[in-house]
């Protein structure tokens, strides 16, 4: 039932950098992406979904949750879980993506979370408008931004932080905008954020704060370690740069054929065979996607599905001609609506953000051997 | 909101070999290990529980899906999941750990996916019993292992292979041998073998063979890749070395404190703190577990708990005195009812399997500062 085939051809070009370091490993181990093969499905099933956790994944206890509404409003609010469950409800189908994915393939590669290019996953998240209860707590007129605190706590660039992030009043008072309590039709899971977090459909995973415990209306821009630090496109020391909000464009494909298990590389029969896949951004909707085999050189339409919703992927197809034996290179790249192009190359960045350079698969297209099980084992 | 705090310590000690390599990282993204703090609960959540994905998740569809049963028996069986389902069901409460977990912490460290010590889970796996299906299917006087086909496919080592693992008759009829379709109460994940796997309470996660096709049995001991060629205790270049089969006994802590998102070091608070924990062995129950803040150089012992189950971990407690301010190394050790104990320092093999020499997590006490949530921002 097992068979030699073919020398195995690492995967090498597709890893500039190498020399991973332990700290890169620890945080890899930690926080997973999902599996590409998961692309098949148009709902992530729990487990598959990627997760990027900075500190530890808290352990609430339900009886004594409360979230906070304070600030800058004229009626301060606390809720229980119950209280939040209560109100009318929303699900709407998310696509969430790291704002770091593909930092692994910057070089120099800023250390951080080591992601490769899969730091993704859609859910369909069940919550309850945050506008509506903005209105309730009624901001004051010097109302400027609302500043989401998690129940996890940690160290991160020498600063102790509990993680925040903020929106601005009029981004948060969309209608698209949750409090979240359950997760593809069951309760939170602890590492997705039991028993409440933010979303912001659209934009990059680091704006869905987890494990939510206190939203606060202030007078003037939020100025915490990961909104006025961290997030931000630099490519020059001392710059600004620009924040971190919405997903730049991205296609992926589910790999074809089967994989060598320590390089990844691909084999796959001589045939043809349809390629599948997502595509998303957070800018507009996708209008095109596009394959190519050679590494790039040269580009065909591959055709589109309807997005699964208004704020999730949208399923590609392209009947690929593997007739040739030969090593290639698979690429495919997404167009949006904005005129967002992913780009052949990463662009490089001091945090290593908004890598959404194309995916690239290697492939050996070569005689495989037919399906054999155990034939010699009765 | 924010403050700074002490200078961060590199927990450089704890990870002997730098470099991880890029292939090694493409597993170590695909796959994950249990988060630490996950050892608070005492069944591991869904997307908690370690993942070890040799080569592809695949998709089944459970209208076309079968088990067959055949090979060296009387009465070969073809069967739909309704009628496995159908059959009487257990529910067994089962700690699952990697064969590779701690293979990262070896040097030079073996290629392949790189754990540090976190690779484990427990869940409570709901399936039928082998040995009754084996009853009726009636292996023949000659038959002698049984082979486990899955539906997962690719190339490891050079041999492209379904993945195939095989148990002796006898170890196949224990009573505690299931094939689970549920977990946690609910069918199986993708990701967890959907719709069928094996379960083989206390031994390493290679054996638990999931997304089943097949059971063969055979007359002669089982000669696949997974089997003969992988998954063995080797020392020296040609040996035959020992099969890898029940886990060796292995204690870890959640680490106290809250941790530096890059470094993972911990900063606690000067106090006394109960430090938590479980321990499990695959070859008798845990009679003990120490601990130690001196990097194993004085043990203490901790409380045990009874365990969750026959096959399940065991949770420890211990109050650590850690009101000296300075820089600790915690460790914790496990030792059986066989008499198993887990080494302070890793021991090597070729392929980093069964590594279970004990957890060491770097920890600063130091003075934290108080509870602080957007105070400024109102």
């Amino acid at each position: 039932m097992t068979e030699t085939i073919a020398p195995q051809r690492t995967a090498g070009a597709l890893i500039p950098t190498p020399d991973i370091t332990p700290e890169e490993l620890q945080l890899a181990v930690r926080n997973h992406s999902m599996p590409l093969e998961a692309l098949h499905h148009a709902i992530t099933p729990v487990g598959l979904h990627y997760l990027l956790i900075h500190f530890d994944i808290p352990t609430v206890d339900v009886a004594n949750y409360e979230l906070s509404v304070g600030g800058r409003v004229r009626n301060p609010l606390r809720l229980t879980l119950d209280e939040i469950t209560s109100r009318p409800a929303t699900t709407l189908t998310v696509t969430l993506e790291c704002a770091g994915n593909g930092r692994a393939r910057l070089s120099p590669r800023p250390m951080s979370q080591p992601w490769l290019g899969e730091a993704v996953g859609t859910a369909e998240w069940t919550g309850t408008s945050l506008a509506s209860l903005l209105d309730e707590a009624g901001p004051l007129p010097e109302a400027v931004d609302l500043v989401f605190t998690g129940l996890d706590r940690g160290v991160q660039g020498g600063v102790d932080q509990w993680y925040e992030r903020s929106l601005s009043l009029d981004d948060a008072s969309r209608p698209e905008v949750l409090l979240a309590y359950a997760i593809n039709g069951m309760p939170l899971p602890p590492q997705h954020g039991f028993p409440l977090r933010l979303i912001v459909p659209g934009w990059y995973g680091m704006t869905h704060v987890k494990w939510l415990r206190s939203i606060t209306v202030a007078d003037r821009a939020f100025g915490g370690y990961q909104q006025a630090t961290s997030y931000h496109y630099r490519t020059r020391e001392g710059e600004g740069g620009e924040p971190v909000t919405r997903m730049l464009p991205r296609a992926l494909m589910v790999p074809p054929g089967v994989p060598d298990f320590m390089t990844r590389t691909r084999f796959v029969k001589p045939s043809k065979h349809e390629i599948e896949g997502r595509a998303w951004s957070g800018r507009g909707a996708i209008v095109k996607v596009e394959f190519s085999d050679d590494g790039g050189a040269s580009w065909a339409r591959a055709r589109l599905e309807a997005p699964v919703s208004q704020y999730g992927w949208r399923r590609w197809t392209f009947d690929w001609d593997a007739t040739r034996l030969g090593e290639y290179e698979l690429c495919v790249r997404a167009t949006d609506e904005a005129g967002n192009v992913q780009p052949v190359d990463p662009s490089w960045n001091f945090e290593g953000v908004q890598n959404n350079s194309v995916q690239r698969v290697a492939v050996v297209v070569g005689a495989l051997h037919e399906e054999q099980v155990s034939a010699d084992a009765g």
